[in-house]
């Protein structure tokens, strides 16, 4: 079979007059007094179906055509016309209607053609990429994904593949996920009456990674532009819209560089694959346009079309301090900003994208750079109207007696960075770098109001289904 | 900063005679007797070095660049000129080197500029990138990732994240990594005195996945044209050079497809991708040419080239049961073939890829197609010179009634299967498709021996370092 897509039908890359050949599934059908029956038929490929129209002179028009329903699969043959009515160019006079398979039960079939709410889909979620919206998440996640490979290639980036499963707990293993082939009913055990885990499959204990981002930096420091796109890993029990247990991750690493470099790549990134989304889905687009977020579309062209503020975590502070507005959680120098803070700037201060940076360091991680200040660190955070939070950056401190002594301040054994460190003791280089959770950026892309709708089969806690 | 990379300038991509401005890592220096010295600088952005040339006139020339020695990490500025000697078309002349970091004690580095052996790099897995065989790996490994994106992109598949995570254990608990935040000191016990798993993270015992392929299928069966591209595990004790426990796999589905069309779209995809190394990276497959295997790059063009033979597993039992050749492992109808049969067939009797298909139904998975002689299955394994078996894949069993006979045989329980079911329920198609594995393919294209040294951080028995 050389199947063709419903897709290049209705852009019309067929002859029209002439027979072609089409396999999908059933959206609907309706019968006409006239005797005739209006298939509308999806493959996927795009938010449109394509009709077919079937006349009753067909011999199996009694048997199967009319007893055609919702997520039924067929192949129709017929020509290829064009369209007389509005909205669709083309469709199709059926010859031959053959089906593929039936839907056992229609009055049971979950995904009959009505609305359901997002809480069942999300029960369904072997079935849910059959409806308008499964499909266009999927679409648009598909083609998100694919606009930041394309675009990290054209710059000279490498997509490195850093292990999911470690040996090292750098990042803090309460939140982390334990990997193991030891018999649990039957736990060895040392001299000590601890589970020993030299017995387990690795020889030591292994957990799921958190962040790729350590493990990168050894191939930053060798091959200068790298990145990951990878899954990662959080056994917080967090039961919020933007957390999953189990998310994917794009992590750009780029060597002789600064905050302000990783910053610019972040934006321009960001603006890339949201423009790749609008000129290659606006099929999808508009369904999200219609349905779940009026404003989708013009928000996504609005971040594509301004200049990110950069703002200094200093300078944030005052203006929220200043700006008459009382926040549930206090502001002043030093603490950790919350999503009312982050969406104040983003949404009414500066009503656009903002490059948060140089944070106090006592609120981030040992590996950013210590600024000149003493007392901040080369760190930032993109914020978006809409959403909060969608990057995390930093400038990485390529220093060793700095890190060394960040290391000792946080109460961390540099033993257990030995490898780490040793990207610093041979050719240490300045480097900088950020994460992205694809997830989330799924999620702003389309208006979704939660991550769980927008990868297939979402981890949380006591979920693991399908 | 605004870095330019050395493959850009090797390109020929900014005008001679003008200033500029490079970074990157000591290669070699060698010093002339004249008072000027030689670099070969290199940032990871291709197969080659630049060289710079620098007189002894420059201040740090003594107290800097004297003491340069293989990985230190500089900035040189200088002329860009045209390169009188062979093999560089460029050069530079060195106006100012500015060196970013020292190579701590160079008489221990681990990747001092000798040949080291492959175990050893191994074990220096960080630094490893930054040798010349490390370097040359990694961008052939991106190359073919990209390619890999692209090739299904352009042909309208859309890439779907299954999850890593997996609550069922339908494809053979025994192989496969636990994943729990249970307290191993301390775990929970149920009435029975076993372990209660409700008390776990996803409330039940959970896995990591070893096939994204029975996920992908819910999707295939509503956008038609999907893959996977993620990673998979296994804990087999299999100490091999073919076998890792965390390991890529590409994984293509493709609805109102036979199995013949998995075949084709895998011949197609395997020839692009090759194709796309050849092109696009022949300084590191020239490489791998001189240092590695001699006939890697005659290799890859003979694949490209050659139409693979399409064999029924019947037929390949009947030519080995009469070429004359001892087989440690005696062959006839019904025994799964071992590698000396595949490479036989592939190396000697047709000396080209062999897709091998129909199989015995008992040697092959529950969900295999079964064909109408009611003995063999619709799946296939690729075999190509020199690696044996680089693909396998099948046309999916669609028919309930038949897939429910078939788990039965098998000793399965339908309801363990029940979404699976559900796709042959509810407008079921004809589908197939098909799992690559990626370090294999690597692997190949590299002509490298072991898959441990075509994945960043390899994950094996008993090692999970870094």
């Amino acid at each position: 079979m050389s199947v063709i897509s419903i897709t290049d039908v209705l852009a019309g890359n067929f002859p029209v007059n002439e027979s072609i050949t089409v396999h999908g599934w059933i959206r609907t059908r309706r019968d006409s007094k006239a005797g005739i029956s209006f298939l509308a038929l999806h493959d996927g490929s795009c938010f449109d179906a394509i009709q077919a129209i079937v006349p009753s002179e067909l011999d199996n028009y009694e048997s199967d055509v009319l007893k055609l329903t919702t997520g039924c699969s067929v192949k129709v043959t017929g020509i290829l016309v064009e369209s007389p009515g509005q909205g669709q160019a083309f469709e199709i006079q059926a010859t031959a209607v053959e089906v593929l398979g039936f839907v056992e039960d229609p009055d049971t079939y979950p995904m009959a053609a009505k609305r359901h709410s997002i809480e069942f889909l999300r029960e369904q979620a072997h079935l849910r990429p059959r409806t308008n919206i499964g499909g266009a998440v999927t679409r648009v996640r598909n083609c998100l994904a694919q606009a930041i490979h394309r675009f990290l290639h054209s710059k000279g980036y490498f997509w490195i593949s850093t292990p999911l499963i470690t040996g090292s707990d750098c990042e803090g293993a309460g939140e982390m996920f334990r990997v193991s082939t030891l018999d649990n009913e039957n736990l060895p055990r040392d001299d000590a009456g601890k589970v020993d885990y030299k017995k387990d499959f690795f020889g030591k204990e292994t957990f799921l990674t958190v962040s790729g981002q350590l493990n990168v930096e050894t191939y930053c420091n060798a091959l200068s532009k790298v990145y990951t796109f990878g899954p990662t890993f959080r056994a917080e029990n967090s039961n919020t819209s933007r957390h999953l247990a189990e998310f994917w991750m794009v992590e750009p690493e780029i060597a002789f560089a600064n905050l302000s470099d990783a910053a610019d790549l972040a934006e321009e990134m960001l603006k890339y694959v949201l423009k790749a989304v609008l000129e290659e889905r606006p099929d999808d687009m508009a369904f999200f346009q219609q349905r779940v977020d009026k404003t989708v579309i013009e928000r996504l062209n609005s971040v594509i079309n301004t200049d990110f503020v950069r703002l200094d975590y200093t300078d944030a502070i005052t203006i929220l301090e200043n700006c008459g507005k009382q926040f549930e959680n206090p502001v002043s120098w030093g603490v950790d900003l919350n999503s009312e803070h982050e969406r104040f700037l983003a949404e009414e201060h500066f009503n656009g994208p903002v490059v948060l940076q140089n944070y106090p360091k006592d609120i981030k991680s040992f590996y950013m750079r210590l600024n000149d200040d003493g007392k901040t660190v080369a760190a930032m955070d993109i914020l978006a109207p809409g959403i909060g939070e969608i990057i995390g950056g930093s400038q990485r401190e390529e220093r060793l007696d700095v890190l060394d002594s960040r290391l000792g301040e946080m109460g961390l054994d540099t033993a257990d960075y030995s490898w780490y460190r040793d990207l610093r003791r041979y050719g240490t280089v300045p480097h900088a770098g950020f994460g992205l959770g694809f997830e989330r950026l799924v999620a702003y892309a389309t208006g979704m109001q939660n991550v769980r709708d927008v990868i297939p089969f979402p981890r949380t806690p006591n979920n693991a289904a399908f």
